[in-house]
């Protein structure tokens, strides 16, 4: 494939340019327009009523006779002060406690940007998209090999993500931009994330400055008194604990920073069967739901009522080389039980669109369809990573990318009652008696009224015969998606930015850096 | 991507004889035995209970008033005895007639091929996957282009079908020999089907000839007497019904000679939202039970406990071009809609793993897994083209069948109980209480007890890093699919077959063929 990415490449420096002009002023792609889906599908429940109680059983018992390790003084305080058992950074609480501060989360929460209009719904039967998050390297079809992000490349990625109206909030950086100094690159990210989107924001949590710079930038991005700022969630973090049992310090502080401060969090453990969790699914969740309640129970002590969300990325590795895999059907399974679970302990929930091809190829899709049907089917609210992720994390790709909104613009389509509503109108048996048995449907009133709303219009996807597809250059999908990334890139128009706000925000950036951003080391 | 498909010639090419000797005696891959999975999930149910009503009630009026074209004066008057108002070709039924009649069709039943190990049963939860049927084209990556199928090429389909254990049942050609001439093809290609594959046979409705003859040699294939062969289900027929609202002759005249026999019977209208059917899905839904049940009714007024499956070909055309489209979120919804009124009547039932792309790529298996996710929420009992199919039907694609059954073999693993068992062995707290905060489990009692067996492993799906892929070539998964492909065929040892039975069956088609075979004109 090589050679045609190579083809690609020469397509896009003949006929970039003019290419660009050409499309000035005019949308890059159709798409429906932005709007929070709702799943409609009763969620796939693997474990029985019964299994259910076992699960929490074993929960408990991690909680209580095993325990966590917060290697965090300050939060293994604040619990020991809250009824826990602490032994140096082990914390035990016993499920009284436990169930009596899961009780003050809400089951539902908002997260309101910048864009007010753009404020997510996190909780009961919602379906929010995020970007890709955190790989470390890009690729895409013109560059054709895997090469360290830049700033480039994260904006770029950014831009998808502010248009796309199928992705709901944005992630942590979609590539590492390891051209940027570590110690000022969250400062330059975040600038770009809040004039490039208006979309819900992530910050890391990476230890006091990063998390502090990035409330203030959010709050002055949305021209927010302090009191504005904290008075609902404006922003989240996530979270993940270091499996088996441990949480550490740089992710507690930015935890109990964004708790203290009524942001939303969100804690996910990396529990991989066989590797840092279980071999057999039941365990490796139990584990992951001990290790994800107890930095729920440090929020809501520290704040009773802190909107918290706990994630899932419970999967296995190939036990011939210890590689992590996703989209597995152990996978799928551990995603709808600790679906249920969530639902267990009233918790919203976060699952990811996840894979480990290499390529935006057939296995990619594949692999990826299995993991965001299990997050479908588990009800997570929020799906991360469900746009742009290779490699298993390791790398982001603006033509996964495209490929992936494809198919995400399809699952919110889906989600539409309207497609399955049954009533007189739509049982049509009038144009049925009409059309008769030797007629065709293309005519009749009852089309004609219907025919440019009824069915999804997808983007990327090529219907045409194979002949068609052919004289139109034979494009397989991945150099289709590369030409839709270029397109929506070159005629970006970031979101509308108070003038003062933007140069608050860069005086701000300015000041930080000129005082050192944040430590590299923890 | 035509260069890729070049390098794949040239390496199939160089290096493809001496693999070839090498690989004797060696699996092509390694797979799960073969089984019958149970779909342990519930259905996806888009429709209330009262939308199952309203449903119900527009089939009948559908039945009732409109009636349906049967172009089989036989079959209009056996349905005129049986109580149905027949005005020339035009038959209705009222309710109860038609709920009488259907009362009488099994809800579960069995096809016992030649090798009765491969028996298959249709029904209840059971989850069946068939080869892609009937394309008259044929694209493999070495090829690179889309070309008139061949006896060869529909061999090699066939000897795949015979190969993956994922595949239950056999359809129709799996892709058309158009170098075989159509008076005997069929001859040829059952033939070719008894002899290369063990599993159970469908036959084609294309008139007298063609149905008995292929009854005569799945009866020969077995070693049956004309009584045992009727005693059971042996084989399988499809017919389409020619939306809307019309049974032609050839496929009515098919389905009544293999109901008198007791064959297996299914009935799948193509019924195109806004083309040959309402552009709403629901009276598209209820057009294609009319039609489908309408024939299920003449099949039990036949044989009554003759067994009938209804299927779903229901989706939706770009109303740009009309040109049909696969695995769109109106064709999920659609799919979902009929198995819910499947359950309703009692009758098992039959989808599609379909998709519209023109190459194994990233569209094609998005588009596919729709179609096999909504197939699954269902609760249909057989898929037909789970493994093959391309460009909406007309291409058969070796690359794509392979890749499928990575998928399909997936999805059987899922449908595994043994993944989300909850017990004190799967909690495993023990061994969380034994690596404890700082270990890791690869080498804990509890993960090498199981590692070999814990986890589905895959037989096309590239986990390795992007480093360890480049270095192995950077191969695109569906050149890896070609390379598996031929690695099967040309590795491919045909079930066993006594030799008398071999002789007969020779001596049928030499017979058959001398007198002409079946006429190519209806």
């Amino acid at each position: 494939m090589a050679h045609s990415e190579a083809q690609a490449a020469r397509r896009r420096r003949s006929g970039g340019r003019a290419g660009h002009a050409q499309r000035r002023g005019v949308a890059a792609i159709e798409q429906a327009p932005w709007r929070q889906p709702i799943n409609i599908d009763a969620p796939t429940e693997p474990m029985s009523p019964e299994a259910v109680g076992r699960m929490h059983e074993a929960v408990m018992r991690i909680l209580e006779e095993i325990g966590i390790e917060f290697l965090h003084p300050e939060a293994a305080r604040l619990l020991a002060e809250a009824g826990a058992e602490v032994t140096g950074s082990n914390v035990r609480m016993d499920r009284g406690m436990v169930m009596e501060h899961l009780a003050t989360a809400p089951e539902c929460f908002t997260i309101t940007p910048r864009n007010p209009d753009r404020m997510i719904t996190v909780g009961g039967r919602s379906l929010l998209f995020g970007c890709v998050s955190s790989p470390p390297n890009y690729r895409d079809m013109e560059i054709g090999r895997k090469v360290p992000g830049t700033r480039r490349h994260c904006r770029e990625l950014l831009m998808l993500s502010q248009y796309f109206n199928c992705i709901h909030f944005l992630g942590g950086y979609p590539v590492e931009p390891v051209d940027l100094h570590p110690s000022t690159r969250h400062l330059d990210v975040l600038y770009d994330k809040l004039t490039l989107s208006d979309k819900p924001m992530h910050a890391y949590s990476l230890g006091p400055e990063r998390i502090e710079d990035a409330m203030e930038m959010v709050r002055i991005a949305g021209g927010l008194s302090e009191e504005d700022f904290a008075a609902t969630p404006r922003m989240y973090t996530n979270i993940n604990s270091t499996s088996p049992l441990k949480h550490d310090w740089p992710m507690l502080d930015g935890w109990m920073r964004m708790a203290r401060r009524g942001q939303a969090l969100v804690v996910t453990p990396f529990t991989l069967a066989g590797a840092m969790a279980p071999v057999t699914m039941a365990g490796a969740v139990a584990q992951s739901l001990a290790e994800a309640l107890s930095a729920a129970v440090l929020a809501q002590v520290i704040r009773p009522g802190a909107p918290t969300a706990i994630g899932t990325f419970t999967s296995n590795v190939d036990m011939k080389s210890g590689a992590p895999a996703f989209g597995t059907p152990e996978y799928m399974r551990a995603t709808q039980m600790t679906g249920q679970m969530a639902r267990h302990y009233r918790l919203p929930m976060r699952a990811s669109g996840a894979c480990t091809a290499n390529v935006p190829d057939a296995q990619a899709m594949w692999e990826t369809e299995h993991s965001l049907w299990s997050a479908i089917q588990s009800g997570a609210q929020m799906v991360y990573h469900a746009a742009g992720w290779l490699e298993g994390g390791l790398i982001a790709s603006p033509e996964k990318f495209v490929m992936d909104c494809e198919v995400l613009g399809q699952l919110i389509r889906y989600m539409d009652t309207e497609i399955s509503e049954v009533n007189d109108t739509t049982l049509a048996l009038d144009a049925i008696a009409e059309v008769g048995p030797s007629g065709h449907f293309f005519g009749c009133q009852h089309t004609q009224d219907r025919y440019t709303t009824a069915f999804h219009s997808p983007f990327l996807s090529d219907w045409k015969n194979h002949e068609a597809w052919m004289a139109a250059g034979g494009v397989w999908t991945a150099e289709r998606a590369h030409l839709v990334f270029r397109r929506i890139v070159e005629s970006f128009e970031p979101p509308a930015m108070d003038i003062a706000i933007r140069e608050e925000l860069d005086s701000f950036v300015a000041r930080r850096k000129a005082e050192g951003g944040a430590p590299t080391e923890f």
